[in-house]
């Protein structure tokens, strides 16, 4: 397993980011937002999420961000879509690629979306169904997967499981999320020890938060196992709900810096992907929780 | 070369992270805050510098803080001394380790200290021997080690040539300073590839800096090394005066909490390590540039 020379970055800012920010961003706003990252080479955006808006109001507005945004060939748009609902308003927006949201926590799961693993898996099913049937790929994105705000921390094996039965059921890639970062290097190589064993390094994304720091030594963990698929967010958008004062996402910035220079080609180009950052921080009026914005770009 | 079971961290926020602070620090609240870093078990801590008030105005109270503090007989606390006369004066004020603090980088070592890096290396001679000579230690540091404000890249060549040199003449310690942190771990691959001919592993440091955000992970591609000293200030102290914005030393919590995550020993208690974090923040009224202070401290 060497680097990879190619990375696959998803943007998830516009919506893993923007659910977990206070401030609540204008449709008008988030659509400014998503044509700037659409401008910075990025090939996979996440741009919104259809769920209940008395769960998740930050998200409410989603089917007019995706009918308004200028939508460029070469760039996958996705949503979340936990259900058939959400996947119907998902395909009446548009959208061609949605993700399922699962947990390696039987705690988070109950608490985050009012099931078992197992229940969940289940109403995932028809969303999977339906969305192939519309010739739409499905993400699956495991939460908690190395650690959780309710049980601490989570054998790697719960993880492996998970991932496995959303991979069998359809989804292209499972996306491993450390939902409070509370992993570090030697956790995430147990976790992908695991995982390795019954996914193709192919099918893996890794989607750290950097609530403590972690989440770029952890990519790089990842990295050394020949994961090229990695969620981030501009700006590091995206607070931590189970921690007060965290941060969120690991910052696209950050993760761009390192892979550039370590020789690893994405497309993206960083003065692009600051303008974006800029823009999104003075809408929301919090400094970037990026090191490379915060160097980079004069207040 | 396997990752270190024990690490020794040199906490340097009293000296290199006050030092580039804009705020300047009282000696009393100084001395109050090199007190809290010794109840945390950390077993070196740089507290100040022996230099020219008129370079340096905030290590001008250097005597009077290392007189005022309490030590510990299990701690080593040490000074900066670029020449005889720091020297004298840190013997004077019962220092019991020096460092002398050279550069890879011509045009750094000329802005910087005014003078070649030979010269540099010429007028340390005469501090060691002194230092020697009364039986104290002598650090060396080696600054620019991945990059340079005004050269750019810096070849790892020419790191290895000062660090072998500093060594010879009787450094016990080389600590490499990525001054203007753009490095990255590839970047830190090369470099100890090359300074590892000439240095054995236990003769060397890592002393990362944050700018950019890479400290953590390059950091960690030194662990790999089998590096297993490395310096960090609590509430990543420190500006840096080369990019408007940016952050400064690699934070110790950030750095301990990614090493007890890998089961790697310290003896530093991170509980009082954020007492310290939380004092020096409040007195310089700035928020850490700590994610782990960030996530547990409430404010």
């Amino acid at each position: 397993m060497g680097i990879p020379q190619h990375v696959s970055i998803v943007e998830v800012g516009a919506r893993d980011g923007l659910q977990n920010e206070k401030s609540i961003v204008t449709v008008d706003d988030k659509i400014a937002f998503i044509n700037l990252l659409s401008e910075t080479g990025l090939k996979r955006i996440e741009a919104g999420s259809f769920v209940s808006p008395k769960w998740v109001p930050q998200m409410a507005d989603s089917g007019n961000v995706f009918t308004g945004i200028n939508k460029a060939n070469a760039i996958v748009y996705s949503a979340l879509t936990p259900n058939v609902k959400g996947l119907d308003a998902a395909i009446e927006a548009g959208v061609t690629e949605v993700a399922v949201f699962g947990a390696a926590s039987e705690s988070f799961s109950k608490k985050n979306i009012n099931c078992s693993i197992d229940e969940s898996l289940q109403k995932f099913e028809p969303v999977i169904e339906k969305a192939h049937a519309h010739n739409m790929r499905v993400r699956g994105y495991v939460s908690c997967v190395m650690g959780c705000p309710y049980e601490g921390e989570i054998a790697p094996k719960a993880v492996s499981k998970v991932s496995k039965q959303l991979l069998d059921m359809g989804c292209y890639e499972i996306s491993l999320g450390d939902t409070i970062g509370t992993g570090t290097p030697v956790a995430t190589q147990r976790l992908l020890d695991s995982v390795l064993t019954v996914l193709s390094v192919d099918d893996v994304a890794v989607h750290f938060h950097d609530t403590y720091g972690q989440a770029l030594v952890n990519i790089y963990a990842a990295l050394q196992y020949g994961v090229a698929s990695i969620d981030s967010a501009v700006a590091g958008l995206g607070g931590c709900p189970y921690a007060k004062g965290a941060s969120g996402n690991v910052a696209t910035e950050d993760v761009l810096y390192m892979l550039n220079g370590m020789g690893i080609e994405t497309n993206i180009d960083m003065q692009k992907l600051l303008v974006a950052t800029d823009f999104i921080s003075k809408v929301i009026n919090k400094s970037p929780a990026s090191k490379v914005a915060n160097a980079l770009l004069t207040s």
